[in-house]
Formats: structure tokens, sequence, C-alpha cells
């Protein structure tokens, strides 16, 4: 087994999304998914929360995104609400019109400014949200808003849609004599290629601290963070409508007034972040493995970027990866299609370890140890380039008949 | 039955590759495949063509490509040699002095010079060739060369990899008083998404026509060409490391001495480069139709293009029209995550005629209809988008579970 226990250390903890203090949520049914599994949840915030949002780049983003995007802009928030099977995306004015709607119930539920809610929604596309459903279902979570760890994972499982498995990280770490605590849930399983400006897929992310924290540190470092974490993952590098990452701060903790307080929380974030970002890929629609693409010594940093995601976007390479397949031709094509400086003749590649490729040239290797060992959950190709010192890395999954499977029979 | 007839009333002709005057070719099995089934092409002019050629853009390009672009710089050939079963990529210095070695043999088996010769290669990418098998197999060409039907077949014949059908397409037209006939092959089932310095895949494609051309002319008229033809096909956007698309012209016949004689020869080529690049969506791997995606009222080519491209390229637009599912919301996601000037609440989308979305909302429509509807070989999505007046056509295929048998067990 390969898994890369970095990346699980910390969900193995008994912290959870409520373990920071200030912090109350639940995920209730509400009968908007056919099936009776949670699919409203509340998170809010005992006192106004310093907050930082990172929604999708697409061009055609959901009525939540709007809405999200003006309650985040003073950097501060009370509570999120977010619903899973109808993305309210493609839904014109009336789509608007819930998702402001959404934040007055919410609003009302937990005694707060309907401006100090951020609204989330993940699902179908181009479909009218229930509001009946909606309404009392948020009336019900706010009814039922506890911090325990049974509440912290209603939450994490109100917003899961085709994702098999419930995603949250935690980590614990001092600033001075007090101890912060971080912790995350995300979703995330297929339309998943997320580019947020900060991050994006229907990936949601909902992050929580106690740390102490301005508004505007939070934002630079959340948009730091989501880089190379939820940035850094694809499934099939489609953009979602609904992308979003966001990080509430209750202040109830540790100020970061120095420079290593800064230093140990973003820290922190990143390895939450990555942390969520792992699971999201090995979730991934169909995904039998994580493939882990580095790329090294690229001339840039957005050529070590094209290289990483051209190679982790390939549905060729995906299927070898999915046939536990040492076709390197496929990997180191796809770096020479990214449209970037490069050089095979420099360039070595590593899969799980044994170069395949050096200097333009085939090395002679063992392919059924290769293959076995590309058989294993976690496969790192790594492509190093000597055109310069820049480096990227991108998680992804394989492509099986799986992902076919689930995404030709998904909506009809 | 949807099938757009425009693209095959050309290959129901009488037609083939060796029509026009001046041309013979051959077929023969070499030995490089595993299956005894032709895998060494030679297509030759008995005098010196006017030709011109479009070659991979992917910096990891293989042997031929280089020594390709050297010997078509002068805009002048006598002939193609063409392998199937081992691309010749990623094989270093020994690589290049076989491809040249190639041509040596070719020039031999006909008479002319190396530098007259055109090579080709498509197959598995990192395995040195089998020169002697190679060396025999051309040696065997040259002896069989002849200008039947049967010999251009043999030619269309040795060319294929994991293609399903034989592609090929011919037109005939008049030049003043003189009939010119232009014919074409070609291959691509995956690792198609050419973007040629003109086009690109491993797509290979030859062309044979009896219009007197001036070289530089001939250039002109394929790279413009190609840009709406093999350019306009994807299958999985992996641009390979092979492709090429080449053209002969004997000079026996009309000469393009005047701009109307110039517009029918654009015209004839367009005809049969496009009938081409739709044979190659048809036969992608695992494709059970094609899908042709029509992006009008663009505010520019490159958006136009851009979005069209992002819509072919989605794995969940494709995996829908292989589950004939109207889920249109992948498709105006896919247009809006291409990072170009679009706006949803001006957009209008058809799928096979019916419009399911208009100016950022749903339209209600008919879902089994246009489910049913969807399960034609032939599927369009047209999104018109008001913002100008720029159009991209691109053809595709959906991703089925076979494109994923085929790709995870390809090489080992």
């Amino acid at each position: 087994m390969r898994w890369d226990f970095r990346y699980f250390a910390t969900i193995m903890s008994d912290l959870h999304l409520l373990s920071p203090e200030g912090f109350r949520a639940a995920g209730v049914y509400a009968g908007i998914k056919s099936r009776a599994v949670p699919d409203l949840g509340l998170l809010i915030c005992e006192r106004s929360a310093a907050a930082a949002a990172a929604f999708t780049t697409n061009k055609v983003f959901a009525a939540p995104i709007k809405v999200g995007r003006e309650h985040i802009r003073d950097g501060r928030l009370r509570g999120v609400v977010v619903n899973a099977g109808n993305a309210n995306a493609c839904t014109g004015r009336q789509g608007e019109k819930d998702a402001r709607w959404m934040c007055v119930i919410a609003g009302n539920a937990i005694g707060c400014d309907p401006a100090e809610i951020l609204p989330s929604s993940t699902g179908i596309i181009g479909r009218l949200m229930p509001m009946g459903k909606i309404e009392s279902g948020i009336a019900a979570a706010g009814q039922a808003l506890g911090d325990s760890v049974e509440h912290a994972l209603s939450f994490a499982d109100a917003i899961l849609t085709t994702d098999t498995k419930r995603k949250s990280a935690a980590t614990r770490f001092k600033i001075g004599r007090e101890m912060v605590t971080l912790a995350g849930v995300c979703k995330g399983s297929g339309m998943i290629g997320p580019r947020m400006a900060v991050p994006h897929a229907t990936m949601l992310a909902y992050l929580t601290t106690d740390a102490d924290v301005r508004p505007a540190q939070l934002r630079k470092l959340m948009a730091s963070a989501c880089e190379r974490s939820f940035n850094a993952v694809t499934v099939d590098d489609h953009t979602s409508t609904n992308d979003t990452a966001a990080i509430l701060a209750s202040g109830l903790s540790g100020k970061l007034d120095s420079e290593r307080a800064v230093k140990s929380f973003a820290a922190a974030l990143d390895e939450v972040c990555q942390s969520l970002a792992y699971q999201i890929a090995a979730d991934g629609e169909g995904a039998t493995k994580v493939v882990k693409i580095i790329v090294s010594g690229a001339a840039s940093q957005s050529a070590a970027n094209a290289m990483a995601r051209a190679i982790a976007n390939s549905p060729l390479v995906k299927c070898a990866m999915n046939g536990n397949d040492p076709n390197w031709g496929r990997i180191v094509s796809a770096a020479g299609l990214a449209g970037v400086t490069f050089d095979p003749e420099k360039a070595t590649l590593k899969l799980q370890g044994t170069v395949v490729f050096r200097n333009g040239q085939p090395v002679a290797f063992d392919g059924a140890a290769v293959s076995k060992a590309l058989a294993a959950p976690e496969v790192v190709a790594h492509l190093s380039c000597r055109m310069g010192n820049a480096e990227a890395t991108i998680w992804t999954c394989d492509l099986s008949k799986d992902y076919v499977t689930i995404n030709a029979d998904y909506h009809t």
C-alpha cells in the first residue's frame, strides 16, 4: 500500500469541523435529493467571523455564487447555508431570488443579517430550487444546530452528491501559548477541475478556525492555500458553475500577531486544504487510485503548472493508469502538448520511482514490476525537465469505465 | 438516421487516392504489427510533385517529423513512406537515423534522392524501429507499386492502427476545360486533438492531386484547409507526437492560374479534408456517434474556437452524449470555463434543433424526445452567443466505456 499518509494523518484524529471554538452546525434531509440522506446544511459562528472565500472562475456561475461574492465582500460572515441535489445554476432571475431567500431564512434561523450568510448549492444544473423544501429544511437545521462530532458529520454529509465518502480534515497547533484549531470539510467527485479565483470544481469546501485573524490577511492566506490544494486537483478538468471554498475564523483563540504565528497558521491551512483536495482526487468519479503528477525543473511556474495539468487531464494517461500500464509515451507527449517550453532531450520521467525515460530516450525497465507498482492506491509520475527551478504538483485519479457509467446516466 | 451525408458523398464515388494522374502506391505487411495486415505503405509521384505538409505542434515530436520538416522545406517531394505499429518517437539519435534510413531505402526503391521522401510513422511510442523488417518492407512495397483501386486501398490500410475503418475521400472538379482530381486517405482514432502548425493527432493524412499548383500556393491552401478540418476534430485532445498531413500535386492537369481556379481548388480541398476529419471523429476510439459542436455569435474567432473545443473535450459532455442525456448544463458550463468572453444571459443552446436553454435560463422541452434524438449517429449541439459574428465548428465523438477498455489495455 502506498497511500501518502501525510494527507490522512489529521483526519484520523478526533478533531472535526466543530472543534474550533465558536461554531455549531447541522445537516438535515430537506427532501431535495430523492434518497433520504442529509441534503441541507447550516454552519454558523456564534459571533461575527472573519471570513474569506474563493469562487469558480466559470463565466457560467450559479446564483449562490453571485450572492456569495456580495456577502463575502466585507470579509465577515455569521454562517453558511448549503444544499445538495440542485445547483441553482442557469436558473436566471428566479434563481438569484431563491439564493437570496435562502440567506434570509438562514439569517432568521440564527438571528443575523442575510448579508452575513454565504449560500452554496450543488447538484443538477438548470432546475429551479424547490423552495418550500429548502425553507423548511433551513428552519429544521436551525433547530438542530449543535457542536458535537455528530453535528459535524451531518453537515459534512449534507454537502455530498456523487461522492462515495465523507471528506474532512483538521489540525491543531500553537500560537504563543494558545492552542488553535483549524478544520474543514469538502465535497467533490466529478466536475472537478477547479480554477477558482482563488479555487474551483463542484467542489465545495468549508473551513473553520478559532484563530484571530484579520479578514484581509485571511483572504491572502486562503488564496495562497487554495492555489496549492483545491486548484491543484482535477478529475475531469471541468470547472464547475458552483465551486466555493470558504473559511470562517471565530477569533476566540490565538491571534496572528507575529510572522511566526502567520507561518504556523499558513502551514496548518496548507495541511488541511491539501488533505481535503487529496480526498477529492481519491474519491474522483469511478477512481480506483490517486495519481500524483509532479513536474520539476520547469522553466517557469506557469510552465510547470501547464505541463502537470496537461498530463493529469489526458484521458490517455488516465486510462493507462487505470490499466496499470507503464505507457510513459503518453505522459511525455502530454507534457509536450502543453504549449510551454519543454525539451524531451533534457527530461527524465519516473513512474513509481523507476526511471522509464531519460534525455529523450527510453530506459529499459522491468515492465511487469512497474505495472505491479502502478496497481497501488497512489501512483506518482515525476517528470523532471532540467529547464529551470519551477515545480508543480497536481493530484488526479485514473479514468475507469465507472466514470463513464456514472456520467452517461447521471441526469436523465 | 442523421449522418450528414455531405461528408460522405465523395467517398461513395469510384474515385480513390490514385485517381489523380501521376501517382502509384502500395501497402504491404512488413511484420511490424503482430497481426498480418498491411503496416508499411509507399506512395509515389512519377515526377517531382509540388508538396506541402503540416506537422504536430507537440514539443515531443517523433523522428520522422524532424526529418519530414527538412524534406518538405523546398516544397517538392517524390513520395511518402509510412509505417504503422511503431511511432519512432522518443527514440533519440537512433530513431533519427532510422527515419533517415527509411528515406534512403525508399529513394533507392523508386530512384530518387532521399530528401524527396517524406517519412511517417505511427504506433507505440518509445521503441526502436525494427529496421530489418522496415527495409525489406519498403523494398517489397517498391516492387508492388501500382495505380489500381486495390493499390490505393492497400496503402490506406497500411497506415491504420486502432482505427476500425479505412478512411478516404476524393472529388473531381474543372479548372477551365481540364478535369482535376483531388483525393486523400487518413488514419486516426485515438490520441486525436490535432493542433498542427497547420494540423495534428496521431492523425496521418495524405492527399494527392493532379492540379498544377506552385509549392508556396499549395502550402497556403493546405494550411487554411487543415485549420477547418483536421485541426477541428478532437477525440481526446491529446496532440500526438506524429501528426502529419501532406499533399502532393503532380501538376499533370489543370493549372491554378486564375482566382477562380484557386477558389475551385480550395473548395475541393476543404471538401476532401473535412470528409477525412469527419471520418476520424466517427471512428474515434469507442465512439458510438459523431458530435458536432457549433459555436456561433462569438466575440472573436479565438473565443469561438476555445468554447467549441472546451465543449468538445469535456468528458462530462462526451459521457452525456454517450448516454443520450440532454444534460445541457454541462455544455453551457463548458463554454463558460473556456476563459473567453461569454455571457450565458445572452446565449441560446440547441440540441438536435431543440432549444433547451435561452438567455441564462432553462427552456422547458420534451426530455424523452430530445434523448431519442440524441441517439442518432450524428448529434449537433449549437451554442449561439450573441456577442459577435465569429463561428467555429468542431467534430468530436462521445466517450464510452469502450474508450477506456481500448486505452487501459493498449500497451502492456
